[in-house]
């Protein structure tokens, strides 16, 4: 009798984004002329850069003869790109990481649920709260937890709150833990972590033995000189944090898929005997037998936003999006909405009017506003009263959106 | 302290086809003269046809435009995509699946493995022997199984042995499994199922509550018009079988990444309590969950193979190699060579002359005729004395393959 694996049956309700997408759906259906903005999903809507465009239509046609195809690739991503990574996105910063440390794949979501593969189920799992709920539910699929409670919050896991209370900076846990997952610039609150912050992380992880999954996929937002862009910039991480990166939130590739992680060759894990085992082999491992590389032309194009003309197109993506950004958190400042975030980040974080619950402010701006956003307690219960706005959106709806924002509340 | 997954360290030796990447390449650094000819890896060497070209051209300049641009798509596979798959693969064939039972991926390889997370890890699994290495892999992976023995069975799997002697038809288990993995045309013997046969294992898996893992990934070389395509050309496979295909085996597919997996809603497991849980459902939580999709425009490629261009292209292609398939086996029996399959699939095996081992075989062949096979070996203990011949490759070298080949016998 074929088992299914029971973990799945813990899952509160479904995925955060799909429930979205029904209550804008049933609102669309019932009120079909009405002009809705989408600012929930954290989806760019600018064009592929034109120097990322040329080259994949140039590796397309390369595919399209016999004397230059390409079959399959290497796993772990053509040799040009991952050169490319390592130059720009690490040497060129002062951070020690070398190509073959990056695992080229097809998205960060992917990557930061596959990872659960090659660690224990035992080990003890710290998230912050509220976060991206990816990193939840995998853990629940794997069964690193017990069941939720009435506020959403799976037995078994640490959750540390990052709320306008402590500044948005995680302490660190009072029990010990062993997988720790920092995303910064934050996804969902735009806050951004100092080099002192990532510094006590580090700190941590190096005297418990534990590991830091550090998401960066936000990182090209970062406008503060002072901010690092990257877990490696700070001494020791490369023995103790894997980083996620991802060319979807820069080059704009979210319908195109390409991502990255990097896995330091020193970065080591221990079995219950306590052998010391490389994490980097048991990933290649992972990587080369249930993956098989990333479209050989999306590689071309995610190679393009490395020369001249792409990191300057690219540049323009993220500053077109951050003025969206600014524009949201002004306009809401201005009449009174307490904002956090948007200015290292694409995310504009706000406490929720009249102290409504995140879910009843959702559906009063969609109601009142025709105006989508994403409700704070999806993404944890610390999140409730707190709402998300995504800067990701053409000027003229940002600026749209925060008139109907504003004439909402009145 | 963060534990690793010890399951990894079961695994023996490296994953078969970069062990095979390892002496090739050592050969060829000691002998950087010789011609190397290679049809170990079953991948493609025929460029991509023109009528996919096409439209991943005009997919990628619609997102090279504002107003054509398209951030992330649904998770499961763009509608025009999943409607074409379902009327043409299955529908115009008599196959009752419909199109929100497809499940759009980047790859069968990935789908095969990634399957096991819906599955608790108490069921007992069943493979071929000799069979494709991932899904042994995949299973050693997630902790369902023990140890290897010397012949490198593991503890726990129950494998079923297909060989000449038992004209490759697997038997019926003798104790009770859950989970079946059948993959026809067969990967890596080249050899069908009758309906007879699928139909036995259909009623089995009903009989038992066992659900059938069917990868079809080579279902175009099918040129026996008695051979069932689909798993689902058999009455009740709705029941208990899950189906894999890929676009890289008939459209070219391999280093382009798509692919899809039908899970019919009407397929069921069950918890430990003996509750009936919908096996789609799970899918499509853990494909929204761990994955993002396949990019716009590789979507838009598959979806014109189904053109009546793209058809006619797919059909050329398929042809050559099937010629391709031909030659071997008709070269290789010419000089008293067993040879089987090579037929209905792209793949020839054939037993190693002289009653060499697999890997003493390979060896051999790469040294004396510069040929790159796999050894049969590598699928399993039973693939001892056997080895692949891949028809992937140029009419030219194919044809040299074959002359070599005979060769290095003498």
């Amino acid at each position: 009798m074929v088992q299914i694996n029971e973990h799945y049956l813990k899952l509160t309700a479904g995925y955060l984004f799909p429930e979205i997408a029904r209550r804008v759906n049933a609102f669309c259906e019932a009120n079909p002329d009405a002009q809705v903005i989408r600012l929930g999903i954290g989806d760019v809507t600018e064009p592929l850069p034109p120097a990322i465009v040329a080259a994949m239509h140039s590796a397309l046609d390369e595919l399209a003869n016999r004397d230059t195809f390409r079959g399959y690739g290497p796993e772990q991503g053509y040799g040009f790109l991952r050169e490319a990574i390592a130059t720009n996105d690490y040497q060129a910063r002062g951070c020690d990481v070398s190509a073959d440390e990056i695992f080229v794949s097809d998205g960060s979501k992917c990557d930061s649920g596959n990872i659960l593969d090659i660690f224990g189920t035992g080990n003890t799992v710290a998230v912050t709260d509220p976060v991206y709920p990816v990193y939840v539910d995998t853990n629940v699929m794997s069964g690193r937890t017990g069941a939720a409670d009435d506020a959403g919050r799976y037995a078994g896991l640490v959750y540390i709150p990052v709320t306008a209370e402590n500044n948005f900076t995680p302490s660190l846990p009072e029990q010990p833990v062993d997988l720790i997952y920092l995303c910064y610039p934050n996804n969902p609150t735009g806050t951004v972590a100092t080099r002192e912050t990532l510094k006590q992380w580090v700190d941590y992880a190096k005297a418990h033995d534990a590991l830091i999954l550090f998401d960066a996929a936000y990182e090209a937002y970062i406008t503060d000189p002072d901010i690092p862009h990257s877990i490696y910039d700070v001494d020791g991480a490369r023995d103790v944090a894997i980083e996620f990166r991802s060319f979807s939130k820069n080059a704009g590739f979210t319908g195109t898929r390409c991502a990255f992680t990097v896995i330091p060759k020193s970065l080591t894990g221990k079995t219950s005997d306590g052998e010391t085992v490389e994490i980097h082999k048991l990933w290649n491992r992972r990587h080369s037998t249930k993956f098989n590389g990333v479209s050989y032309p999306i590689q071309r194009g995610a190679e393009a936003a490395y020369s001249d003309a792409g990191r300057e197109q690219v540049g323009g993506l993220v500053s077109f999006y951050l003025e969206n950004a600014r524009l949201l958190r002004e306009g809401l400042t201005k009449v009174g909405i307490e904002v956090y975030g948007g200015v290292n980040a694409p995310y504009v974080w706000l406490k929720t009017p009249g102290g409504l619950s995140s879910w009843d402010f959702f559906d009063q701006l969609l109601q009142k506003a025709h105006l989508v956003g994403t409700p704070g307690s999806g993404f944890g219960a610390a999140g409730e009263g707190y709402f998300r706005l995504s800067a990701f959106n053409s000027r003229e709806n940002v600026e749209a959106a925060v008139e109907r924002f504003v004439g909402s509340l009145s």
